[in-house]
């Protein structure tokens, strides 16, 4: 038999306006991913074989974060906002391709697990229509999913529900799949025959029952499926998100000496024992080798500027506290970066030290060198940037300006406060400063002209 | 009708030995405000017409405190501690000036609405007394509010109570109003015949009842009233006054990736769609304009020495991580301030950059000018502070050091590791930095001579 | 009568293969201090003569830490994994020499009181046994302390348990104290006739018992007796262990903004109106005097490279925002370290101020001196550290390289950007740096050649 073949259609049309935001709010994000990413990587996790992304109106920000994730996705623009039945008809065409399930999730619900849309779907195949439940702590306000021996009869909106009805606790959590055989034609019967003259998917469980056919419930967790309506929903599902995150790190093998006041990317990757002090924030894009130590108020981000390029930090390393590690810092085994140091685009070696006060952008250091205290590579010139190349086992002494496109040979020596704009050749010594005079009596002359001696 | 006159006493009297602290308790601090100043500032939301402040004896401290926040204040000394009633006594001369309401709060006592307290003195104009109460978890140890037909008849305490009055869930959060009519006459008819020879506020209710006057009650939140008397008090009302603050943010349209973790002080002004990461901290005197990202570990601050300068970051404006913005500092739109970055009474003109381990103090800088990373400005020399100007468009390299009063031009550029000390013209180039030299096998030879090749 | 005589007996040889982990459990770390550390400080806390301490075969990593707490602890193998009461036998010469009471508690349970240990242990003296319980919010899985006529009877685990025995809610703790007389002999009558063929410690009680002998219990609080065998239960000890550190700091008079963001370690120690902001984080060996402020941002650790080299802070000084004090930094009463400041090995004296983007290692600053931004010692020559020695009053101009080792006099005066090698006299001005050149309209033709004016 082979595999049943299934059409995911993310509905991402929303306009958001409880957010008060300029920006849609699909795009608004948890664990550094925008919403609609979340659900993205989560149908192509759950095995879905083609997406339909359903979106606003002239939202390019939209389909380009869709098409970010999913280049073969097709974006479907719902032109007038007629509810979620219209929604998903937007895409009949995809749908009309013949699939044996349609699953349908929605593009604000960031935190549904993959295995449950995975189990979801293939509840459809057996039926015309299965639809995700939960039991939240007060169901007051969610429709109850009506239940029958086992099959789902009706989805009953709060204020239509009698009052046996509402001692039902499992609620609808908006996720449906349909057996591909009958969905276009449940979807394309429901109509809008009622107060707000809307198209609303969950009349599908009643046609499909009303037409002998076999609707079912399936239940997620509580936390998979908090819908995002405003900001503090958008907080309080980052928390959760955290909290899984956290958990898995703890389970992985890793020290979060205070779990909550370390925040991960939906991409972080740590290696064993791994300890991370109070205070750090992995951004997206970061891979942490075995037996790195991550001290206080860190911050890691392989993100910049719309591009993912990723901080990769080899086993052992020692970072911080206040180091600040950008996109393409590569960070080699054993290394230690200290505090207020920065590293962007530049790979520093094996056993090499940048301990204090440091700015190396666009760099490779060498394995086993020492930069300074003070250290700036002057990588940019108002127009472009450009490469410092400092080799094996070299010493930049502190305060030192490497002033690029240069090269710092092995074994190298720079004299402190040094401005190195010429090339440095191996096991060489560059001094660049000037001569220091010293005025007797000065400072004792200047006080006494200020008249505070 | 005319407005109805209201005289707020402010009752700031307490030593506060449970605190063990030498700063006597109304000037702790909750959201960067003192006690006593978040109440000088409810009760003017609240609408009082004057404002008299009791204060402990010697306390030039808390009087000052007192007119930063109401120059007009009157200030009374309680000379000795003989109890809540005394306390109130001691602005007798205010009192008695007459006015239509006299509304009692405490200086201890920060996180009271102002319409809260509006509410409480309002009802004191159909009464002699208003009492406010609230519902604690656990009523035990507070005073209960006994009513009779909706009338307030007695504040009981604890040890006083019957069994039948211990089971009342109102309790006596303090705060009360009188009927400017008879507030003094009530007050001065309150004895001291108990244990302590004291004389209590809480008394004129069973006086007035006996008098044939009215008393009612009015019920205020249970986070409103909690009284400050030792730190962990004092930590339990910062963590209130966060949670609304947070809320707050959210409500208007703020992301905080984690609420929790970023802190406001009572004056913050956020925009629409600002983007919080964790860890953020706003101390006092901070506006945020729309659309601004500000990156975790970064902390502003307009209070400094005393003295309120705003920081003011306009619309489109990075910043951090790692950023301190202190008083004076003024962002222009779209400008970035990077990691490790300080600006101190600085204006930063329309899409500057300051991205890395600089110090910006007593400067300013032109639109579009790209300060590299490591300048320094030099504007103190001991005796007084200097400013530095630097043109639109001028490029600052990295490392270099700006000896104020010192001007770049428009268009300018510094090379890198440059002691400036003299004006730059427009679109020219400065350079002040030593020649370098290279001295072939060096760094070979010391290595042999320290015996570690 | 003479003081009885206590053997303490620490079991640290537990693998911890749940912590997925490479290091031995006992080594994992709350509050800065490993899990073993603490027992050791808590079995002297509590009055023990001696103590026993059995690790696992091949630790030598937890023999010295032991030892690095107690020089003269004896340390004893455990070669082959069989039970409790076999751990404890590995210590059989020790136990051998006969005190009154010998004390068995758990290297990975690091949180239990002195005084609880000191209790347990006498509780011992009247009785043959005395076995440690609590009272889990769920007892499900504990083993019960089944007790008759306050004497305990038996330790029943969870599956031997009766329906009424499952109702018991005071379960073993683990820890338990021998009276010295009868200890040896009860503990070699342990027999291993069971599933696992392992030596329980707990049957002590049922052949004691057997014996005529007495078995008394001591109720320990909740969070006492928290054992760890995975990080979750590690990072849930740690927040235990942090809570009691704030309620303590808090209780002693300083005040913690919000104290669920200040970390601490086991041994610091704050003075009196001391304020801390938001996110500190106090590593080890850190001592703070009366009236310090400690700004947000800030990590004071007194220990690096596995020796403890305590941080000292003094009355009325001000720390941060973003202040590093690393081993060895001792600031002077009143002085200021500023933002992006480290601090490693100097001494800071009074009233100086070192106030932003600075690096001081192995350097003394004399009272009332100023440190520029930007200011490096250069104390480093990438074979030995050198001193740096600034006088009384001086001023080091922004931006400056000390080269050490190197003297600056008293009220000496460095200009901005200088790189200082040798000494500067008393009062002497030392100025290092290139001379200034302007080249006009560079810029403006740089910028044309670019092609982007």
């Amino acid at each position: 038999m082979p595999r049943p073949s299934t059409l995911a259609i993310v509905l991402a049309a929303g306009e958001g306006t409880r957010m008060k935001s300029a920006v849609p709010k699909v795009l608004h994000r948890v664990g550094a991913c925008t919403l609609v990413g979340h659900v993205m990587a989560a149908v192509e996790a759950a095995g879905a074989d083609d997406v339909a992304v359903v979106i606003g109106p002239d939202r390019a920000d939209v389909a380009a974060e869709v098409r970010r994730f999913s280049p073969t996705a097709e974006v479907f623009e719902q032109r007038e906002r007629c509810g979620t039945a219209h929604a998903v008809l937007a895409a009949r065409t995809a749908i009309g391709r013949g699939y044996d399930r349609v699953l349908i999730v929605f593009g604000d619900t960031p935190l549904v697990r993959p295995e449950t849309m995975a189990t979801l779907a293939a509840a459809a195949e057996g039926a015309a229509v299965a639809v995700l439940g939960f039991r939240p702590e007060d169901p007051s306000g969610y429709g109850r999913l009506v239940t029958d021996g086992g099959r789902l009869i009706a989805i009953r909106e709060e204020k239509d529900a009698s009052a046996e009805e509402k001692t039902i606790g499992l609620c609808n959590a908006g996720l449906m799949a349909f057996g591909g055989g009958t969905a276009l034609s449940l979807l394309e019967r429901i109509g809008n025959a009622n107060a707000k003259g809307e198209f609303y998917l969950t009349d599908a469980v009643e046609l499909a029952v009303a037409s002998g056919l076999k609707a079912v419930t399936l239940e997620a967790a509580d936390d998979e499926v908090m819908g995002i309506n405003d900001r503090a929903q958008l907080a309080a599902a980052e928390a959760v998100f955290q909290r899984r995150a956290r958990a898995a790190a703890l389970a992985g093998g890793a020290t979060l000496v205070a779990p909550d006041t370390v925040f991960f990317s939906a991409d972080t990757v740590l290696g064993r024992d791994v300890v991370v002090e109070p205070f750090v924030v992995f951004g997206p894009g970061v891979t942490v080798g075995d037996n790195v130590t991550i001290r206080a108020f860190s911050h890691l981000n392989g993100f910049e500027k719309g591009k993912l390029d990723r901080v990769a930090v080899e086993a052992g390393v020692e970072l911080g506290p206040f180091a600040r590690l950008r996109a393409g810092a590569a960070i080699g085994a054993g290394a230690h970066i200290g505090n207020f140091v920065e590293v962007k685009a530049s790979t520093i070696g094996e056993g090499a030290k940048v301990n204090h006060l440091t700015y190396l952008g666009d760099a490779s250091v060498g394995a086993g060198s020492n930069v300074g205290a003070g250290t700036i590579t002057c990588n940019y010139d108002g127009y472009g940037k450009y490469r410092t190349t400092i080799g094996a086992g070299a010493f930049i002494g502190s305060n030192s300006s490497l002033v690029a496109p240069v090269t710092i040979g092995d074994g190298a020596y720079v004299g402190s406060g040094s401005v190195v704009t010429d090339d440095v050749p191996d096991h060489a010594l560059a001094v660049a400063r000037g001569r220091q005079v010293n005025k007797a009596g000065w400072a004792a002359e200047f006080r006494r002209l200020k008249g505070k001696p």
